[in-house]
């Protein structure tokens, strides 16, 4: 586009009070909201909202599943082109998280154009048609309104074979849990946002959350038995309904947990947001933290966008499927176990040291 | 909910600047965005975005398509159980509009915590779901961040078959037009907030935006050439979309357009808001006024929300079409006719007297 505006004068975390998945509302009040509603069913929806999954599935019938999911926030990084891109693959992780191949992406465009250059969109929608085309999609629709501050997201759809569909509800006791990505978005971002955070955070922080989670292609011929992406609630939120939907407990290392370069120090720094507290609640009672000091339950809270997979997959399997989604996702660990629920103590996430 | 707040005492409308699909970004600036980008397609796309189409249609490949849409808005109408119902059946219309038959819906939600009540939620998402429920569709996820100002909407899929499917793009010359729903729910809405509206307007308007534009199944014996719904970019916004895709031209009378008891008082009254201007600037130069007055002009750039559809029937079908369909839209009006494109001078709707 023809223009004067230099669109890498906006700093658009500086629009923003709360950026990326920080920004959702608190699980334990959506939890209480659609405890009063009534909702019908269609039989063809295998999986709905009930077990808090990354996606829903509808039975086609002819084999295969529809996948549908949706996801839009503020802007959690400066660069335009950037954000559109994570909020591109942080979307489209969702699919990806059923074992599904992404296919359609809808706008979900929020510009405020009383404040922010028109040049913006531009960038923006480049970085985001990147990560749609890298995916296998294509951009089929959406909507944009006017409004205060910036908010880009996608509804996407994707198919996947019945027989290949994850879900976060068929964990088993003897799995080992795997982890694609690195944490520590949450800290480095909102370190970011007070300028506090170093570039080479900021930047291996940003290079993790523009990496598509395209992990079933890589695994295919290994057992997942479930699966979902860390986003906004943190490892101890979506592990935590992993394990409820499952009927397990999961046992989580924190020395073997993968972190984004600068994470611990930021957390160190108390760069905490109001995601981070309010995931910490959530948590509360239901995870169990074993000699754990301060910094790593921040970390096990700490709201990611476009964080990792979190996958379960027999022990048998566990090391050679870690050695293969390595090719693509080089921080990917073994991070712990899943076990019997124990009914008496009522919790379902340890975090060990 | 047990809580001692009455959510009739926050009057949603006053908590935005701009309600409903006024608030969408002009439709001339999109235009010159999307032009600028490289757009990869798949196959299975049967329509995407190039003719600002009501959804996407992608071929299953099993003799259906899948329709996908999503749209979004900010308070439109005070009482938060009718603003989730227009929500809602303001995106499924878009389904609608393309002949199909939705199933999934999910939510696209901001939410200002801090500002209003949680409680408001519960009402809204019950009007939500009525309107979800009525269409056959249920809810099957989606998201929900803590935002400044209320908005709500919905990603609505569903199916319909290849050999029933509705575009904007096929109206044929020859054809009439006809208009599921009156006009004027902008204006009326717009002196809503300025409590300039007479309570019966509002309900008129509030009862029109409700309901439904399930009429496929009404006339499926009929030949529909082309459909679209009336939404932000007003009546000569659409039709002029409809008319540039079907490479036609349109006549629309004024003395036919079914109007919403008050739309004209509001009119008069200059009850206008920026969507009225720039659906006026986007229609500049493709529109035609012939002896119309400037409320007759307003009127046909009145941003619609959750509006009428536009039908493209064939002529010797049109009195017969209209019937059926006044048995559930009784305000449906046989509104205009389509005519070859006149090369010569440019436009595409004419509105005359």
């Amino acid at each position: 586009m023809k223009s004067s505006i230099d669109v890498r004068d906006f700093r658009l975390t500086e629009t923003v009070v709360k950026g990326g998945c920080a920004a959702k509302l608190p699980a334990g009040q959506l939890r209480q909201l659609l405890a009063g509603l009534e909702l019908k069913r269609a039989p063809e929806l295998a999986v709905g909202i009930e077990t808090l999954d990354d996606a829903c599935l509808w039975d086609l019938g002819n084999g295969s599943y529809l996948v549908q999911t949706l996801d839009f926030f503020t802007p959690i990084v400066d660069d335009a082109e950037d954000f559109g891109a994570i909020a591109a693959a942080n979307a489209i992780s969702d699919v990806y998280a059923m074992g599904g191949q992404p296919r359609t992406a809808l706008t979900i465009l929020a510009f405020p154009a009383q404040t922010l250059p028109l040049e913006l969109l531009e960038p923006l929608m480049r970085g985001a048609l990147s990560k749609i085309h890298e995916a296998g999609a294509c951009l089929a629709g959406g909507h944009t309104i006017d409004d205060d501050t910036l908010k880009l997201g996608f509804s996407v759809s994707g198919f996947v074979a019945k027989d290949k569909a994850w879900t976060n509800a068929g964990a088993r006791p003897g799995d080992v849990l795997i982890l694609t990505k690195g944490l520590g978005t949450g800290t480095i971002t909102t370190a970011l946002k007070v300028r506090e955070a170093k570039e080479a955070w900021v930047k291996a922080a940003t290079e993790s959350m523009k990496t598509l989670n395209r992990a079933a292609d890589l695994i295919s011929d290994f057992t997942v038995h479930a699966a979902t992406d860390i986003t906004g609630f943190g490892l101890a939120g979506h592990s935590l309904q992993m394990a409820q939907a499952s009927g397990c407990a999961f046992e989580i290392s924190m020395s073997a947990l993968p972190t984004i370069d600068g994470a611990k120090e930021c957390l160190k720094a108390e760069m905490l947001n109001r995601a981070h507290r309010t995931n910490a609640e959530y948590a509360e009672g239901k995870v169990v933290y074993r000699d754990l000091d301060e910094i790593g339950r921040w970390l096990t809270v700490d709201p990611q966008t476009s964080g990792g997979l979190l996958l379960s997959i027999p022990a048998s399997q566990g090391s050679r499927a870690l050695a293969r989604l390595r090719e693509r996702f080089p921080s990917a660990a073994i991070i712990g176990k899943v076990r019997e629920m124990n009914l008496t103590d009522g919790h379902c996430v340890d975090f060990i040291t």
